[in-house]
């Protein structure tokens, strides 16, 4: 039986694939970037086309109460806090992942006010990072930023820690941290935490309160599909809420917005995270993707990422052996996310040959090649033929085309 | 001549008449509330459907290069500059006004390390004054957060103020401050002025540049009909921007985002006021929208803007009086932004009454109606219509039926 044989099969059998025709994917493409942005879900057009034509265009500003625009952010919330292990009131979907980052630590930095220390991690997304620097420098100038290389984090929390910032999947390798663990060593010290699930959300089961996450933020547009540039989430667990105090005080998050008063009163729920007004058209688009993304069982989403992880290492080592590649993430499925990460010294121009033959990955410098494997429209096949695609590109030495090596802006 | 009659000869010479039609318009229904959210302008549907059909679902992730969504901020920006008078690389389109506000405003008490007070004016839109509340006491618990009436504004600013964050357009009356004077003493006294335009930008030729402002937001979603929660727009003085070093420094504001450095550098330009990732969508919407506002002369926008008002204002005195209605707005063309307010003491209701009667404005507490004369698509029929709906809601005292007292969370 040949590679493509066994991945027909696979198909065959997978009870997620009826879901990948929910999907817009272009004929002949395969999609493996939904670790940056995930796949156009079927319903989004229309209901995009309804809220400007009608929800806009005749409800006019009416539509804040009669479409109940207001509403949008608690309401993505409530659904995505049954895709996080949470309850609802926990969640909410508003601002950025930068911006909420900034918000919860603030808030976080207050909860703990003897401790003085921010623990994150060294070579996470940089903008948490940065944020956290930020944090520290602006809201907390007496606090130290303290950075540790992942493997070291359990470690290092003492009792020193205020909040512990922990990346669940990490954006490079694709490196899963066991968040249970995490909690229980910052539980026992007294220190808080607050997970970036931006790379996990929507392809595992997810279990927040039950692994004991104090806080969270995370993306809505890599594997829960919702639009470029998507409104982020922010989840509080209900017992911190009533103690938040956060840094971005605008208007949405007063207890009565409309009432237009002198003096800040935060909302009594996890509205009080919401700021200034929020992107309608982009939150909609989200929340028509959530239609589709929930139509699937997490644990059969978690189950098919784990093999179609398993598949594409075990592919790259049979057919790409010998053609200077490494695979980066873990070979173990229960420590990674839902992505595999490779590594070639010309990784840029790798990753430019393949989407020319059109397997769209990406690349993270200096040397990394990154492929999403979302299972609600990634198939076995789409795996089959991206490693095949990889072999023939450096078995022929596509990569070292002139066209290739011209970098652009995102890359 | 009827008012009627005297309304179609106006509308009939007016060299604007012809962008009404560049707007989705419900037939029969009058739209007094640009000043809140501004009109669906005809391009809008058309675009959005393409970035969605298009940019995302076929393009995918290589989008941010190929359809330009990186860009978007700082081009938007660009042509948001050639409306507000200043230059190109002055003005971003990013975030809310909320969140832009609070990065200007750390910002700002950074240029003038020595001084301690924020001066703000008392009763302006209240999530300008809950954000400078948290600037201060976040960012520089050392100021003061010093809120004086309107018209002391001038002689509050004194050798200690650091920052003064003005409201070129009152939000309830529709009042206009001088920009120039207030500049002028800012500049006098050494301070900064933060102007926040959103209910003058689209409705009136803007000189920031000329005027001397330093540092400016606006809204996206009022007079520039960029949909409902829209980014909102950030403007820098050229020369203030290499000092600029603002509190949200989030990936995409570094110099080289996608070089993931551990450390941020602010991007040499207006990029830096960047935080996360945009939602592009709603960027994309108000992109579309910019292409009706700017067909219009802000010149003649403006006249036309001065003449809806005057008459609207004609029309109360004659029509209504007698019936307990107020004009609040300055009778003064000069001293008004685009929108007249009235006052009356059920004024909920009333509203309530002429949305009934096709008449869209809104209320704010405790008893002000507001009507937004947008000039690019409301004309002086629909001032006409507008103020024989309310003559007759209050003659009949419409207003009186049950129906119009239940307040609705947005009103």
């Amino acid at each position: 039986m040949t590679g493509a044989e066994a991945a027909a099969q696979r198909d065959a059998r997978d009870p997620l694939a009826a879901l990948r025709g929910r999907f817009v994917l272009p004929p002949g493409q395969i999609y493996l970037a939904g670790h940056s942005l995930g796949a156009l879900p079927d319903v989004v057009s229309e209901r995009l086309a309804r809220a400007v034509r009608d929800e806009w265009g005749v409800g006019g500003v009416r539509s804040w109460n009669a479409a109940r625009w207001i509403d949008a952010p608690r309401r993505l919330g409530d659904r995505l806090a049954a895709l996080l292990g949470a309850r609802p009131g926990e969640v909410l979907v508003c601002d950025s992942t930068s911006v909420n980052l900034f918000k919860l630590l603030g808030a976080a930095l207050r909860l703990r006010p003897g401790r003085k220390v921010l623990l994150s991690e060294a070579g996470a997304f940089p903008t948490d990072a940065y944020i956290a620097a930020c944090a520290t420098r602006w809201l907390a100038p007496e606090h130290e930023l303290r950075l540790v290389a992942r493997a070291g984090l359990v470690d290092a929390i003492d009792d020193d820690v205020a909040v512990a910032l922990l990346h669940h999947v990490d954006y490079r390798t694709g490196h899963r941290l066991e968040m249970q663990t995490l909690n229980a060593a910052a539980r026992a010290h007294g220190a808080l935490t607050l997970w970036d699930v931006s790379h996990s959300t929507g392809v595992m089961p997810m279990e927040l309160e039950t692994w004991g996450a104090d806080l969270a933020v995370g993306c809505g547009y890599k594997y829960l599909c919702g639009g470029p540039g998507a409104p982020a989430f922010v989840y509080v667990r209900a017992d911190l809420l009533p103690g938040i105090e956060q840094p971005l005080e605008g208007w949405l998050g007063h207890a009565a917005p409309f009432a237009f008063e002198e003096t800040y009163r935060a909302a009594p729920g996890i509205e009080r995270m919401l700021c200034g007004t929020p992107p309608i058209l982009s939150l909609l688009a989200f929340e028509a993707a959530l239609d589709v993304i929930e139509a699937a069982d997490p644990t059969l989403v978690r189950a098919k990422s784990e093999s179609l992880g398993d598949e594409f290492i075990e592919g790259i080592e049979r057919e790409c052996a010998g053609l200077d590649v490494s695979v980066v993430s873990p070979r173990d499925a229960a420590s990674r996310g839902s992505q595999i990460t490779l590594r070639h010294a010309d990784g840029y121009p790798v990753v430019q040959a393949l989407i020319a033959r059109g397997v769209i990955g990406d690349f993270r410098a200096p040397d990394l090649l990154r492929f999403g494997l979302a299972p609600h429209y990634v198939s076995f096949g789409d795996v089959e033929r991206a490693v095949t695609a990889l072999r023939d590109v450096l078995t022929k030495k596509e990569h070292l085309d002139p066209r290739f090596q011209q970098r652009s802006a995102v890359t």
